[in-house]
């Protein structure tokens, strides 16, 4: 049932805010109500800092990073590692990664991963921008880092055909294996026959 | 932990969006790279929808309702009985009232009810006000129009109390009843009692 508003503004506010993916009219009104009670500058901050960020906030022309530059702050910092491509679904898994505090290499950002039964074809993918980095860069090795699911693998195997001509290139995937923290009970067997599979030397965990 | 963000200008609008209720970190970044992929447009609408709602909305000086003139739409339309004055907590419960399209009489917003739990006392209330409209104002009927919960019942007694000098006041509450569509099987005992006690004539629910 459409709500009777007392005001047109309220109206524009909680319109706006339903459009906000898992907000419907509900909640939308509970936050807008929210606006009204708190003071006008946390409101005002709100909303501008949502304008300047999409006027702001661009893609990096090189990985596809969200960056406020051309080229963004990771492809630009000499000291990282810049023969080394971590291929990621989306700008979150970027922001993964660096928080592991494990990788100093470049990044290149796909946009999302193969998946025919959502209209998503190679075609849609940063993938053909990934291939001619490799073409024209000097890059050493390319690491898979998408999800282990169906759409995943498949977008992997595409990419490893696409990239199989650079017989020089290295083409490596995540480890999978049993999730640290995880019991082994409730592990599924494919991940634990993987995990066998690839077992490491336990002096190399010690290691570390 | 804190998340390492790629923009500053993100950083800034998942900060803003955090602070909406409900809404952690981890939502305000889905909800910031959703406005990043769609179009310019929607995200200044709903920067401006917000910003804009803020600076235009204010509060009836009648019934505390939100209104964008001084006085609401609600209070200005004389078509409606201005002797019956419906007192409810929030904004919201008068978009609820008015959706039933039962009532014809003007509102008063308490703005909550008494909770000393949360430190609410009745003078954080529009209890007052409400007082003083009752004593200037050429009204016949108050209808308690709160929560049938222990902090309303507290409440719409303090409202009884305080006006109850005025004895050509009617002062009613909502019937207490099972609730349409419950079954009678999962209806509390306490309600149970009242809706025997406050049994109604079958013929009257035909006729309506």
């Amino acid at each position: 049932m459409q709500q009777e508003f007392a005001s047109r503004l309220l109206e524009g506010a909680v319109t706006e805010l339903s459009r906000l993916p898992g907000i419907g009219r509900k909640t939308a009104l509970r936050l807008a109500l929210h606006l009204l009670r708190s003071d006008q500058a946390t409101a005002t901050a709100l909303g501008e800092a949502i304008i300047n960020m999409r006027r702001g906030v661009t893609y990096c022309r090189e990985c596809h990073n969200i960056s406020e530059t051309e080229l963004c702050p990771l492809c630009a910092d000499s000291r990282r590692d810049h023969h080394t491509v971590c291929v990621v679904e989306t700008v979150k898994d970027v922001m993964s990664f660096e928080n592991t505090g494990q990788y100093s290499g470049l990044y290149h950002v796909l946009g999302g991963i193969i998946s025919p039964m959502d209209g998503i074809g190679p075609e849609q993918l940063e993938i053909d921008s990934l291939v001619e980095r490799v073409t024209t860069g000097d890059i050493d090795e390319v690491i898979l880092a998408l999800s282990a699911t169906m759409e995943g693998e498949t977008t992997n195997f595409y990419i490893y055909r696409r990239l199989a001509p650079y017989t020089d290139l290295k083409i490596t995937q995540l480890a999978r294996g049993v999730s640290v923290g995880n019991e082994i009970e409730y592990t599924d067997e494919i991940t634990l026959g993987r995990s066998l599979l690839n077992r490491t030397l336990f002096s190399d965990s010690i290691r570390r």
